[in-house]
């Protein structure tokens, strides 16, 4: 018997859409899986196909927050399972090398995406309705953010999670994501204060207190995380309730993704730190083989959603005001891979695959799109540069995976 | 880096709001379970305390929608692992006892409710604004639905799902569920004919409508997924994809659950019927298996979200309106109680505990809060009436676990 309430998603659509995502997400991993292509790839596009099908519902739609928030739960998980792959020190070896490639990786497309700016708006592919100026300084920061969700996914996959280019690929999100707060906090305040009619200046202490913020989480999480995670994981697996270990690992990744927020950070930085910490602990094992049956449930929501959130009418040639988005977005897109292939060069002073690194940092995603959203909302983008952006953050994400495939796997 | 929308329920809130869930959850029903009581009670107690300290948001606020839907799946999980420790052969052949059970079930606490009313009318208990002769219909309906969800995790904690009295019990609650759907559109029809100034009367096609589309549903998912279920398990078995057969058991749970509510049932019932059909398959173990991990994550959330409904104040005794309340609701249960014991001896003819039968049909759910909710919406029950029922529902809940382990436990 069922209680129907109009003003809510019914449990009806939600077992459907899950249903759906489950269904579509793994017949078309499998059909990418026998063509030797990523599985996340066979995700993506299941996303796609059931966004524009509206066989999930697309934000602003009843039902959307239900499913963003479950896919949110399955890009923590998916990170918090990288972590407990992760050595921590292995990783701190090669800090110098990642921040060599976050810093090359942001200052790169920052510097070409601001100059193509101006030389588009020459060609007046870009026709501000603010300065310039600001324009030119949202879409570089845009290009910046690294979104470590795909790569991850994909080196996973290709079962490389040891091999010294994923730890410089990990390193560098990590200080790429700190890198993308400050610059948020600058370009949001330089933005702001020019929507104010004030002079456009800086805020040197508040930034300063942003950075602090993002860097005292990262140093409490590791540092004070590591004198009591081990004390703690022996007393959960001594409860005698069912599945006790499992649900005390996703309570521990939850809180970190709550206070890495809180910090300003993602969520998702977070959860790579409780990975980190309890690999150190006695119960790794057994908590990586309860996690990876939740992991199957919860990770295809995130990538499929990314998939849904693609608008494929702005590919349609037929209509006119698309081609301008399109030419400025494959612009864009082309800026947004040279600058991070070249990220990869900041690694010079390891054996590694610099090629590799670079791809792995490829992909953008939420921050850049919250840079353009930002962009939108205070009028410093119009909707054609806003589209621009958003169709090249989705092909630095559908271009990575088979790259990644393509050049590391042995 | 984070997106705030004030509108929506923040990604960091449901963080916390899942990590209290477990840890409080977990943490509760370590330590009935040191003490021999049910697991779930201790869930249902953190759900109380959640539910007042606020962690958990209640009907109507922010993030409600999330976890309610959440907690739907996690019953529909635990009635699939129900199900598929089933054998519906076993089931069938204590079909007879199981309708006796269930019919006993509803008459038994239906007549004791409906004169109930009637008498406590006389000692000014129960004060109708509508006709009395509807008010004892609906508390009497109210009283009559079993919820199994609660009975079915005790019976799964207590490894008790092989014996005879489980099978009557789950027998007798599909049966219930449809006896059930059949009163709310007798009960309702009778309620809106008077609502509309109409002679209260009873349209017999429309009720035998929705009896053969309850019937229907029973019966082609029963005959029908018999005949396609196991060639579809060894095809999905077959693919490549990670997580391919957890997923794609998933999935056949939630069309079943999303069938069996279009059909007017509850979606617990399609779960239930996936799970006896998944039963058969060569996969069963595996699925068993790779389902347990996720069914840890999913079903607490379910019975936190029961205990969180209990609105503690109701008890508060110093409030003088509540006496009445209290007393009204202490007779009700009284009676859910008595009527469901007699239930146990509709199993006569079998050798078996009808003590535990009767226990086991005690709770009472969703399905009677539908009927004092629909009580409370047309005025067929004032306020106090529809407290009193519902705190008669919570306390068949919270009484139901200690009785059957103490009455079940070898």
């Amino acid at each position: 018997m069922s209680l129907d309430d109009p003003n809510h998603y019914s449990i009806g659509s939600f077992f459907i859409a899950l249903a759906s995502i489950f269904i579509v997400g793994k017949v078309l991993s499998s059909i990418f899986v026998r063509f030797k292509q990523p599985e996340v790839l066979g995700e993506l596009t299941a996303g796609v196909i059931l966004g524009t099908l509206g066989l999930i519902p697309l934000l602003g739609q009843p039902g959307h927050e239900v499913l963003f928030l479950l896919s949110e739960v399955g890009v923590a998980i998916l990170l918090f399972e990288i972590g407990l792959e992760t050595d921590l020190n292995e990783l701190l070896s090669v800090g110098l090398p990642s921040l060599t490639v976050a810093i090359l990786g942001v200052v790169v497309p920052f510097f070409l995406g601001f100059y193509s700016v101006y030389l588009l708006g020459d060609l007046g592919f870009i026709s501000s309705e603010s300065s310039l100026f600001l324009t030119a300084l949202t879409i570089g920061a845009t290009l910046t953010a690294t979104s470590v969700g795909i790569t991850a996914r994909v080196l996973s996959e290709l079962n490389k999670l040891k091999a010294i280019e994923s730890k410089v690929i990990l390193g560098a999100a990590v200080i790429d994501d700190v890198i993308g707060l400050i610059i948020l906090a600058i370009v949001g305040g330089l933005i702001s204060s020019s929507n104010l009619g004030q002079d456009v200046s800086i805020e040197f202490s508040s930034v300063a207190i942003i950075t602090g913020k993002a860097f005292g989480f990262l140093f409490l999480a590791i540092v004070i995380g590591r004198l009591f995670t081990t004390k703690l994981f022996i007393f959960i697996h001594s409860l005698k309730a069912r599945g006790s270990l499992l649900l005390g690992a996703l309570s521990y990744t939850f809180i970190f993704a709550f206070l890495a927020q809180f910090a300003g950070l993602a969520p998702i930085i977070g959860a790579f730190a409780a990975g980190l910490l309890l690999a150190k602990t006695n119960q790794k094992t057994l908590i990586e083989d309860r996690l990876k049956p939740v992991a199957d449930v919860f990770i295809p929501i995130f990538f499929i959603m990314v998939g849904a959130a693609v608008d494929i009418s702005v590919f349609n040639p037929f209509i006119k005001e698309n081609i301008a988005v399109i030419i400025l977005a494959l612009v864009l897109f082309v800026i947004a891979i040279i600058g991070k292939l070249v990220s990869g060069l900041g690694a010079f002073s390891l054996k590694a695959n610099k090629l590799v690194i670079g791809i792995g940092m490829i992909p953008r995603g939420e921050v850049g799109l919250i840079f353009a959203s930002m962009g939108l909302a205070t009028g410093v983008l119009n909707s054609s540069d806003y589209s621009a952006l958003t169709v090249m953050v989705m092909l630095t994400t559908f271009i990575a995976p088979p790259l990644l495939y393509h050049f590391f796997k042995d």
